[in-house]
């Protein structure tokens, strides 16, 4: 028995139908070459009659509001879905069965987790594997989305011949050793309070920096800042996902070229989409938006670490210069970065979640609608740069989905894998209609960067 | 805004993972010849994007746990689904995906119900019209499976021609003054309250009647008889649906050669099967089984009643004759009907009410998991004799679906339809595994029954 955390808690007690709080991924998996014609069917059997109960976090089962128990009743029924999708199934028809269960409330009587097996997509193109997807979906007070894609990463396996007989919610005790480290931490409640007070002056004092700061760094973007836009209105329960990959080497060439981080690219792309998405509407505001960048903050190269915070990003969309956005972007960042590096991990840690909180009780219980900390979450989230596979099927491409909040209608997340950059946008269909625009948006904007680019280099030349 | 009443209270509060407390209805439908290929899909949009609201009681909502009101939030996304059925999809595999999502809690943030549209399912044979089904899942708070049949049997059409756009939750609108008497009355709480104590003396009267004329008469059946059985155990979350059409003439030909009712043929034939199906495990109760069978009290030939109580039935379980059998339960029946003539509608619901609840709370809340009032539930649900149609498409069986309790581990729910009645059996199938045999020890007891019949012909002559 534990106890709920501040955060584990806000995210149970804010959620409601027209704001559930759970994360999600989509992974796209293609049928392997001379598999038998139940491949599909053969492993979600095999997962249904596993005797393996479900690995920590996903037996944790709130009892009484307050504490997390080991769930005794595990039933695989309440939290397995196996269907087909009903002819013509495109990534279009696939997107919108997700769209669908990713705006329904998980049970709180259960471990909060859904997996759903979707058989019967179209190939990419005739001839092309065939394919299956895997819909997961866990609330955001179990795992935190870094976490929850960085886990299933692990539970995936680089090599097309292992044979994985543990469903998908038990395959992390494969590599327990290497995966401990992502998960969150069975602390007590004495653990857990003793770390907070230890933490507290150093972080009061970087809180009243931020404050006092502020005249004095031009880059140094504060929780007052974010305007007032159509992406932060009260939000119904619709939701719409839409997800592409893009070129992964073209980010990077655009980040040698600007001397930023890929991670710079990949919010001006955004941005440069956000504002022409904003500008076909008339709704462009006048100062730019802000963008919550939740960051990895590791100073080691290990590749455990579950310690994230994050930076909020001045996305220079009141520009119509890209070259002026990526530097306003890249510059903001580093601000933000540098921040942190004054602190330690526990204390960075602690300062985001009082942060974070402090915007988060504004927004999430929409108590100043008027006025938001930012204006959406982009977030880059663990991926990988090698094939994974799961049982012999490879994994094609996988999309992070995340959670909306009252204020917050839209959240871009992102993964790279091998190659590719994949975008999961999940919108409030309601109040932000045509979501999926801003996938061609941003292709256009990369496209953009790249003339910048050729002539930045025929100038420097 | 409504009060829960007693019982309403009683399944929002006894409801747990391991007992759902929801109703359901399985609906198969036979493709109309020359449907255009997206007929199936074309109609799941239509009520996907209806503009209608759903039609009282499927618009009603549980705010702070004690009252009903109207939903200003409905969203169509958190209710309704649309898939297929992964290949092979026979039968059996459509019962495992409705036994799978039978089992799982709606959740009460939300109007208590769900539609799900099941594509795919193979054809009765080949060359025989394509398939799909409609699942509907009500919770039993909201309607009961008697009024939940009769409505649902209301709402589709007679006429194979006849375009319905309105999404089936809406339907009922179409014939609202017909069908208004099915649903739940929108009384105020004050006047609940003097109906209930209009009818205190005369019901206390009958219950201590219930109590002292044990002795006189032979057959009637008290709530203290019923034995210790395996079907009297404390239930886990897995269901099994198990679903069976067999030949109505057959069952009214059974009745006229007994003089006896064609539901007093069911139980008799649920009796034979349940006593071999016991036997077999070497599970059969010295004493008898009893059954709570509920009934429908209309004194009148009006098709609106919506008057409902129970006759606890002794099903003879404990004789080999299958003759001694039919005359316990027929002799059982008609001593509990009797009982209910003596009183006024009002007062027999009240009786039912005072007695159910109280068979209720020790049953459903496991207070004394060794005694129970009764060892199942068989309950004969209104049926069409006439074929029924959804937008041309024809039913071709409907079975419904029923609740389990703590102590009551399996439930016969049966609705005669045409010329035929449909069996659905819901089992817990981790304490009462195979179930599903009890399908083919009703067949057999058709038939032995029938061989008593022509022998009794025989002798008679």
């Amino acid at each position: 028995m534990r106890p709920l955390n501040t955060i584990e808690l806000l995210f149970t007690l804010l959620e409601s139908r027209t704001q559930p709080i759970h994360v999600g991924g989509l992974f796209l998996f293609e049928i392997p070459e001379n598999a038998e014609k139940d491949f599909v069917a053969r492993h979600a059997q095999d997962m249904l009659k596993s005797k393996t109960p479900p690995a920590f976090p996903f037996n944790q089962v709130i009892e009484n509001l307050m504490f997390w128990e080991d769930d005794e009743n595990f039933e695989v029924n309440h939290h397995f879905r196996h269907i087909a999708l009903p002819q013509p199934a495109r990534i279009r028809e696939l997107l919108h069965y997700v769209s669908m269960e990713h705006g329904r409330l998980l049970n709180k009587s259960n471990p909060m987790w859904e997996c759903h097996i979707i058989e019967g997509i179209e190939p990419v193109s005739e001839g092309a594997p065939a394919r299956f997807a895997l819909y997961f979906k866990i609330h955001h007070s179990v795992l935190d989305g870094i976490a929850a894609m960085r886990l299933t990463m692990r539970s995936l396996s680089q090599s097309p011949t292992e044979k994985m007989n543990l469903p998908v919610w038990s395959l992390i005790t494969r590599h327990r050793n290497n995966i401990e480290t992502v998960l969150p931490k069975n602390k007590s409640f004495l653990q857990i309070a003793k770390e907070q007070v230890a933490t507290v002056p150093h972080v009061t004092t970087e809180l009243i920096k931020t404050v006092t700061n502020r005249k004095d760094d031009p880059f140094f973007t504060s929780t007052f800042q974010a305007p007032n836009s159509i992406l932060n209105q009260r939000i119904t329960a619709s939701r719409r996902i839409s997800t592409q990959s893009y070129d992964l080497p073209r980010f990077k060439a655009l980040a040698k070229a600007f001397s930023v981080t890929t991670n710079d690219v990949v919010l001006a792309v955004c941005a440069g989409a956000l504002r022409n998405y904003l500008l076909a509407q008339d709704a462009l505001p006048e100062k730019p938006l802000i963008a919550f960048v939740p960051m990895s903050l590791r100073k080691d190269d290990s590749a455990t670490g579950n310690q994230v915070s994050f930076v909020l990003a001045n996305l220079g969309t009141h520009y119509p210069n890209p070259l002026r956005r990526i530097k306003t972007i890249s510059s903001s960042m580093n601000a933000g970065k540098e921040r942190f590096r004054r602190m330690s991990q526990a204390e960075v840690i602690n300062y985001s979640a009082i942060a974070y909180s402090w915007a988060g009780v504004n927004l999430m219980g929409g108590i100043y609608p008027k006025k938001q900390a930012f204006n959406l979450i982009i977030s880059n989230v663990p991926g990988s740069d090698k094939s994974l596979y799961w049982n012999g099927a490879r994994l094609q491409a996988l999309y992070p989905l995340s959670v909306l909040f009252n204020g917050q209608a839209m959240n871009i997340t992102l993964a790279s894998y091998i190659d590719k950059i994949e975008f999961g946008i999940t919108a409030c269909d309601d109040v932000l209609p045509h979501s999926q625009n801003l996938l061609k948006l941003i292709a256009q904007e990369i496209d953009v960067l790249e003339q910048k680019a050729s002539e930045l280099i025929t100038t420097v030349n």
